[in-house]
């Protein structure tokens, strides 16, 4: 089993969080690394969308994950498992990654040589849409048994989000849930956002957010 | 359909929160009125279980629900229409409600003669936890699809809560879901925390639920 480093992260000295995200941007970019923060409510099934699409990923891309976490380091194992570099970043208590506390993930991850460093950030769905973490793009996942209706509660989190991965689609037929108007929902608050119907536990749609990571990661590295 | 009315909450000026819930506390006992704060995730279920909870007890205690959201009045529209009086509380992005918020929306409520109040606060497994709302007890509602480890990764929700409503087990065949290790990691957080199994959509296990909010009204009454 891989080994993994567990992180207790501190609140961040910044004033100014967007000062401070361009920065981690600008340091990703002079290294070729793509940096995804991905985002969703707790059980929504971001570990296993992350298990499942560093077994695709693995063979074309060099991957790392930073997860963080208030207390336990459940996925950090999990993950680890896998063979990608890891790191378990514990939050202690705070509901949320500013771009400070990414730096110091990525500082302690220390992969380099990562194409493509995921960031599983806090399941929340209202304190990590606040705050920029430095990232190249934002994702969020929302599973069917969370209701199609999430996009109108929960407005930030899926304004800044550039991609939602509308997990758990196996189960649409026990929930009251409607995929056209879940889209219609997440249009309202962000017509540019990219829907994608996945099932991580089976691979089902998951195709079409493989290409969708492949071709985020290229044009990084090109631009 | 009953009318409800919708409050923008302001940020509280008080330094003390735990006094002011004390504070809260007070007032809620010399009306002879029990606050429940009913806590979760995102779509595990909260509107839906109060619902159910309203229809059922209606007949016998007399009851008003704060419904807090960041944006929407998605759920206050479906709780007015049983009957109960309800109020909007909009948190303007706020994650978390506190005591002083708690009493603008016991203000704006102005259900003197209720004896059983729900405050639906943020849906939200971190922040919430954190502030004491001056209710006389918390409840929290876990369902089946967010999985079992959930008190691992979200310890003081679980340590702050008297009942988890452990809700949609009609989908648990759907899913890894272990209820006896649920109940195994609810009690490492908190040992006296009384785990029920829930379906609020087909009532399934929601007698024990009833019965135990009946006990508590009618102690605090009493005490």
């Amino acid at each position: 089993m891989e080994e993994y480093r567990v992180l207790e992260i501190k609140q961040s000295v910044f004033a100014d969080n967007d000062r401070e995200a361009d920065a981690v941007r600008e340091g990703l970019k002079a290294r070729g690394q793509y940096l995804l923060n991905l985002m969703s409510s707790p059980g929504s099934g971001k570990t296993t969308t992350l298990s499942r699409t560093i077994e695709a990923l693995a063979p074309e891309l060099k991957l790392a994950v930073m997860e963080a976490d208030i207390d336990s380091d459940v996925d950090a194992a999990t993950i680890a498992r896998l063979g990608a570099k890891t790191i378990q970043l514990h939050t202690g208590g705070m509901c949320h990654l500013d771009a400070g506390m990414c730096q110091q993930g990525l500082d302690g991850l220390a992969a380099s040589d990562a194409d493509l460093i995921f960031l599983e950030n806090v399941g929340n769905l209202v304190c990590p849409a606040e705050f920029d973490t430095g990232a190249c793009k934002n994702a969020c996942i929302l599973s069917v048994p969370e209701g199609d209706d999430k996009p109108l509660k929960y407005p930030l989190m899926f304004q800044v989000c550039d991609v939602v991965l509308v997990n758990k689609i196996d189960v649409a037929p026990y929930f009251d849930f409607d995929l056209e108007k879940c889209r219609a929902n997440v249009a309202m608050r962000n017509p540019k956002a990219r829907v994608i119907p996945i099932c991580a536990k089976t691979g089902e749609g998951m195709g079409e957010w493989y290409d969708w990571l492949r071709a985020e990661v290229a044009a990084w590295k090109q631009a």
